[in-house]
């Protein structure tokens, strides 16, 4: 019928997405409940979105490549002869699966925000859909942790989404991350200084964001193949080329200025140090300036940061200001600023143990026993605090009790025949 | 582009799907948490699917009238060739989001089973999608709350998973519950009693399914009009009119034979008589024998049961035994049983408070004090185990303190420049 027969096997789950066995979930839940909770220590509030939004809200041009990779999902109801007119896939679909939770949020707040505080901090713990190649460590299915705050233009709403971030990475025991920040304006006015004409901007930023991928060298053949102003592309490699540059120094106003050509926009300065000025002591010193973040998304419009682990070679967290999205869907502008934890990057970084504040209980029984006597020593235990799974035992016990064991099953009772809740032996499992 | 524009509102969320505002999100949670925890209690795991499926998966007949509501999910990289070669939607899509959680699990189950416990008992906390015509209190995304025990053909495997259910209501508040119970295997020996042809059972079976909406009348009139075999239906009239009917006894094996005509398969009553011997006492009470209990899904083989809350003309939870549904995709059959929570009838039922356990404090600035002093006061508060959150003052201050004491906050504080922790004078607000 469908041409997706002779898949490798009929009971895997959809290319590039994933099922969670008990012990990965339990794990995943337990990271997620830390995040939320020092999110919501921080003064956030959850909410949620449908997984869908209608398709033309997703491809109006704020998403970026991203929006290339919308799944679109089947308009209801459609007939043989809407198909031979449709000239491309997007016609068919009128609804979408949401590819980040900024679009849904800048969505939702223009939708109620006569309901929600003049100030609001959201989070967004859910998962996105992007149709990409599946590859190692990429997936089509993809939790991310969002927090947002809306209505704040001052330089508070990035001091709190930091700390807040910062938080959330200690409580996980995540150690020795940076948080690289730059501010778009600063760039902007970089790009000015060094010679490159205004319309050049976007493109040349494109090429810049490369640098991590492509290197020093490599970026400047770019820029030069790609006949950007060559005067400018001169300067930018005298200026990438200084001894000083990529030499991280504490984060402040001494910093951004030595990180940057003279000349700079003395506006743009001021304010990127006023955000050092503001930040407390401990998340200080985990900030970088970084002259030469991007970051890809062109919705932002000032500060933006990403949270680089020494262990790998991609940002594990990143965000910024996106003052202008909001009026996109509400019509008049409201400042906004984010900050998105990649969660499946994080989630393989941190040992948290799936655990149960309560007992976990095995009754391993013979088969004697009648299932009403299984029962009532369950719910009698149960009502003690404790978890209770019954379990036939097996010939060989070792498996079965290894198995409780990762299961985080603390302690087992054989059962037999007229056992009750004071007759039970426990023994230790771990 | 597409024909979805001049809908009333273009921030709204797509048809029939909701957004959810702090206040009923953290509501959600909470119950989703208590619901969770009752099950983990019950020696039930959690685990997660994608919530896409291929095609062919949740159109293999096992999901009833539910496929037919299946979003189907576009296949990437379609040309506009295919689209004139399509006869029907579904052909364009090759995968679709899951209408229910058993299906998927089934497909779990079949994937995962070397890496399971021989007896499996699952928890999926989860949404499903359904494209059905939106109406009051029907959604097109909402959550289900499934526990299901594969591997265990005994009684026991019923007896835990209504205990389980029993116990999240009762942990949720909800009181007055009955959980209707019946067998498939006693509705088709009821059948042959009565005089139906075998060929004829599912058909029947559909039309005493609307017994609650059609009434006794209208379902023999049904029965008449669709013309089965006239001496049954006036045999099943007979049967439903006599006094004893829908009165509901203790249940047990006397409430069974009361309830059932003469003649009927004794082992089935006696299976069914067993669930009565092992469930504990408490749950005991709620169980009713209804030999008209149908439920809709034609994958049940056994035991059926439904809970019905005294206030709601419809069940707020169902599930049965679908000893044939994972041999579908594993190749051999496998036991299984089901129960499955309506997690959008039951929020509504209840009120649980959003509460955090810690402390909530706002500090409302008068805007003297500078970003530094508000984020050292913030973190030193947020490091005492405290919720915290910074306000700007409004001018008429009672709203602000009504909109914080909504959103769970319980003190407020004022703070102007030079404010200390230990200066801070903390108000309540509740």
């Amino acid at each position: 019928m469908r041409d997706n027969r002779g898949m490798a096997s009929p009971v895997n789950p959809p290319r590039g997405m994933r099922d969670f066995l008990p012990a990965e979930k339990a794990k995943r839940e337990s990271v997620l409940g830390i995040i939320r909770d020092t999110y919501r220590a921080h003064g956030f509030d959850e909410i949620e979105t449908p997984v869908m939004e209608d398709s033309d809200r997703l491809h109006a041009g704020l998403g970026g490549d991203n929006e290339k990779l919308a799944f679109g999902v089947l308009k209801r109801g459609l007939k043989p002869e809407d198909f031979t007119a449709a000239t491309e896939a997007l016609d068919l679909a009128d609804l979408g699966l949401r590819f980040d939770l900024t679009v849904p949020l800048a969505r939702f707040y223009a939708s109620h925000h006569s309901e929600l505080p003049s100030v609001f901090r959201a989070i967004q713990i859910a998962p996105v859909w992007r149709a990409e190649r599946p590859q190692k460590g990429r997936y089509r299915q993809f939790v991310q942790c969002d927090i947002d705050i809306i209505g704040e233009s001052g330089v508070l709403a990035e001091v709190e989404l930091i700390a807040a971030t910062a938080a959330a990475l200690a409580a996980l025991g995540i150690e020795g991350c940076s948080i690289r920040i730059n501010d778009r304006t600063l760039l902007t006015s970089m790009l000015s200084v060094l010679g490159f004409a205004a319309d050049e901007h976007a493109a040349v930023l494109i090429t810049i964001d490369k640098l991590d991928k492509l290197g020093q060298e490599g970026v400047v053949a770019e820029l030069r193949e790609r006949g950007f102003t060559p005067g400018a592309v001169d300067a930018f490699e005298a200026f990438l080329r200084r001894p000083q540059t990529m030499e991280f120094l504490p984060f402040g106003e001494a910093a951004i200025r030595k990180g940057l050509p003279e000349g700079i926009d003395d506006s743009a300065v001021q304010q990127l140090a006023a955000l050092a000025e503001a930040v407390d002591p401990a998340t200080l010193q985990l900030l970088q300036f970084d002259p030469f973040l991007v970051r890809g998304m062109g919705y932002y419009t000032g500060t933006i940061f990403e949270v680089v682990h020494p262990s790998l070679g991609y940002s594990i967290a990143g965000g910024g200001r996106y003052d202008g999205m909001i009026g996109r869907f509400l019509g008049r502008d409201v400042p906004a600023v984010g900050f998105s934890l990649g969660f499946e990057r994080l989630v393989d970084l941190v040992d948290v143990p799936a655990t149960d504040a309560a007992d976990a209980l095995a009754l391993v029984h013979d088969g004697t026993a009648s299932a009403a006597e299984l029962v009532a020593l369950k719910t009698a235990l149960i009502a003690t605090g404790a978890r209770v799974r019954v379990e036939a035992r097996t010939k060989n016990l070792a498996p079965l009790l290894e198995q409780l064991k990762q299961g985080g099953f603390t302690r087992f009772a054989p059962v037999a025949a007229g056992a009750t809740v004071d007759s039970l032996e426990f023994r230790d499992l771990r």
